[in-house]
């Protein structure tokens, strides 16, 4: 599956992934008027409203843009109802021609998260049939629990042609309370990043594997280590735009052919319209905000890599 | 929260949560055809025999033992069928009055958090009314994250009267792979540990923190230093039963007073029917065997305290 998106990252020229991370705040009243005339004031207009509104973000994207990540826990946030939005908003990206990676970060003992991975990756048998829950081409992972919450995905990846982004290091301020932490001398996002190259081994698909890592943006330093330490894992990089992450950040985590990351930015494109950048779209012109956003993203990023 | 779940502790005098992770196997062919026949065999078919099973086993434990932990990977295997079984066993079950221990293990950066949160403990504000998408008591929490990521569930916890058990030494083999390695001279679950017993100082509840630990029934010595590590921790002790956790192994894990931790079973439960130590319920009879193999259970840790 990596080589398939790293063709198309090749093709669109953008190492760039959009984060469909949709907040009731995010939606222009044009949107929210109709969806919630339509199904009432209550969880299902806010799904219908955070669908409507991500199919105007695809619309406007899916054509300079290689994926979508969608954050399964703003629609958890609905219930049902926004689980359902999540289930469209994965179809229909990949319907346009986009990978999706489904930012779902889970991870438990090995019998479970083999549930999960087939759920979100792979196909459950019934009868002789095989059905599909979620269909996502690539899901994140939580390393907490070690090789036996890691493995079972690998397996699904191995067998479905999927991928997986391993959590290394995070974007966030606290991340550091636990993954800087050293262990012999390292910190432990360097183990983890060690673990996640031996894991990629067991499903390399080209140059790189479908087991890729996690790394912020907002730690350039240490994007630079894991970059050397994990040759072979494709790195989704979030916490660029609204986290404070910049494009000259992001150097450290490609390779010299401009290959081996993605950069993920989520309230920065989806959320275009309302920022002072993006004045003449403020009339809740989401879309045409967010392809403007993703192409200003799409540059600040190929001058960075010069 | 904790003081509630505490008190039916006490009056059942079971430290017992029954987990509520189907699988098709365990399902008998009388629930099997049934469901099958009435939704189709497809994933509303699984999904509806999950219902009907938890529905029995619920029927038959409810005045028992205080408390039920679905695994929600079980049901996310099944997509958005089995996403509504997951919100139909956890209405049903508080119903009958068990708490609900949402088995979750999310984390996530701070604002993402916060939706999970949300949407499993708290609420969301749609036109000046609160809107709940799934609605368990407990949820567990992965802290790889570090604060950022487990301080939005305690605001909730504190806002909705709510607990959580974060990850702290997990059940699986591989657990040790990254919480066992040495930093500062001490295993990363002890730094967990000790976080967790900051955290849950922020959400008191009577002798207890509504935030409360998960350590593996696997780990019996980690267990004795964790309790002494986190005082004001209730423990979730799972790994009992069927991963190969013994009664007389949860000692460690209660305070002298015989509280301080609940243990959890799952297949040792749920699948007691198709067990050869209850071979007189052999023929599907489902909550039967459950029923007989938790108080079986309640009187191993029984003993196991004398």
């Amino acid at each position: 599956m990596i080589s398939k998106l790293v063709d198309k990252i090749v093709d669109t020229g953008a190492p760039i992934v959009v984060g469909l991370d949709p907040k009731l705040s995010f939606i222009p009243d044009r949107i929210l008027n109709k969806s919630f005339g339509e199904k009432g004031e209550n969880l299902e207009g806010a799904a219908d409203a955070f669908w409507e509104f991500n199919k105007e973000i695809i619309d406007n994207i899916y054509d300079i843009v290689p994926a979508v990540k969608p954050q399964i826990a703003m629609y958890e946030e609905l219930g049902i109802p926004g689980l359902i939005t999540f289930k469209k908003t994965v179809d229909y990206a990949r319907e346009k021609g986009l990978y999706v990676i489904g930012d779902i970060k889970r991870g438990d003992i090995g019998s479970t998260s083999e549930s999960y991975a087939v759920g979100h990756l792979g196909g459950v048998e019934i009868g002789g049939k095989v059905f599909r829950g979620f269909e996502e081409d690539f899901a994140t992972v939580n390393p907490y629990l070690g090789s036996d919450g890691v493995k079972p995905f690998i397996s699904v990846c191995n067998k479905e042609d999927k991928g997986i982004f391993v959590l290394v290091k995070t974007s966030n301020p606290s991340s550091g309370e636990f993954q800087d932490r050293l262990i012999d001398g390292r910190p432990l996002y360097e183990h983890v990043g060690e673990q996640v190259e031996k894991w990629g081994l067991e499903s390399m698909d080209g140059s790189y594997s479908n087991v890729g890592a996690v790394v912020g943006a907002t730690y350039p330093e240490m994007g630079k280590i894991l970059r050397d330490i994990m040759p072979h894992a494709y790195i989704l990089v979030p916490g660029y735009g609204a986290q404070g992450g910049k494009g000259k950040d992001l150097v450290n985590f490609f390779n010299k052919d401009g290959l081996g990351a993605i950069v993920n930015s989520s309230r920065g494109i989806i959320a275009a319209w309302k920022s002072d950048n993006y004045k003449q779209f403020a009339d809740g012109k989401v879309g045409e905000a967010a392809r403007a956003a993703a192409l200003d993203m799409k540059k600040d990023i190929a001058d960075a890599l010069k």
